[in-house]
């Protein structure tokens, strides 16, 4: 058994109590409501105690977007279907994660948006970490690619699954916009599968 | 000629002057340069003077908003080509209108961006007028889409032309984010020609 001190456990408790209590303000309130004496007042710190745990507050909200990341890949299950039409396979494949990714922005909508409208001020860089949970997600995406397009190369199967992903992200980010008319979930789902069977045929055939 | 009092000249003078700035402050700030406070002083007036003219801030940048549309809208110009095959033209046509969305919002990122980033407070509703603007622009996906899948409805065709538009627009705004690897400009004009291809054959196939 590893020895903590008393020191590292008391460290990594406020830690989780403030990872917590950042991802309760987001989901209540986006970005907006994370403030450090707000932080601080609901887990029962002094504000300065945050930074000895966080960098900054950036630090604290790439934390609460990487939990977002992991809930969202658990809704990113792999369709079945292995049928002796490796096309089809694949296009359903990706209508399957381009609604998982619909329903989980849908659902959980405000920890979503903190995933994009986070800005880093200038010359602050994304944590590595950050980015390689990132492009795990991507693989998801490559795959059914592979089977669409195998002549594809792997920089190009890469990019492709970027730009399929980005499509789909912005049919959904659009959809959900107040400002143009909000499209109900069952339309929004409807012009996801649409949209994806669209462009998975078109590279198909492009491929062939 | 209409008569118009010096009060409403000096009004109208005032309104132009304001737009103008928030126009300056946003392209080098973003939403971020948009204070009341700053814009009073870039055009020498009190602060209490911006809202005998606008509403409060979010109306003036809608009246920016407004601005950004135009600019957009006139590097729409419709690609050439009636030639024998309607389907090819649609396609060209669709590229054509994604790359102008493309270079625009490369070229103009920051009001680009405000398009999208302002969010207005709970129960305040986006004007008449500025929706109107927008549906507008619509009309320009519309056209190659009749072309495209003529069995379409007007509603189905117009809903698809949003999310055509979405998904480009998804493209281009993942393409510029810095927190994923920002793309050069000749890969994201790439990325969405082949995006938009692959969609339209897509949905071409589809309406057979």
């Amino acid at each position: 058994m590893v020895y903590e001190t008393k020191a590292v456990v008391r460290r990594r408790t406020l830690r989780d109590a403030l990872i917590a209590a950042a991802e309760r303000a987001i989901e209540k309130e986006g970005l907006r409501g994370m403030k450090a004496r707000e932080l601080a007042h609901t887990v029962g710190c002094a504000v300065g105690a945050i930074y000895n745990v966080f960098t900054d507050l950036d630090d604290l909200i790439f934390a609460v977007n990487a939990l977002t990341l992991e809930q969202l890949e658990k809704t990113l299950t792999v369709a079945g279907g292995d049928t002796a039409d490796p096309h089809a396979d694949a296009i359903k494949a990706l209508v399957h994660l381009g609604l998982a990714y619909t329903d989980y922005a849908t659902a959980n909508t405000r920890r979503w948006r903190v995933l994009f409208d986070h800005r880093l001020p200038d010359g602050k860089q994304v944590p590595t970490w950050y980015t390689a949970n990132l492009a795990r997600l991507f693989v998801y995406i490559e795959e059914p690619l592979r089977k669409l397009a195998p002549a594809l190369s792997p920089a190009r199967r890469a990019l492709l699954a970027r730009s399929l992903f980005s499509a789909v992200h912005g049919i959904v980010l659009v959809g959900l916009e107040e400002k143009l008319q909000h499209l109900p979930l069952p339309v929004l789902r409807e012009q996801v599968t649409v949209m994806v069977e669209a462009m998975a045929k078109g590279l198909a055939q492009d491929s062939k």
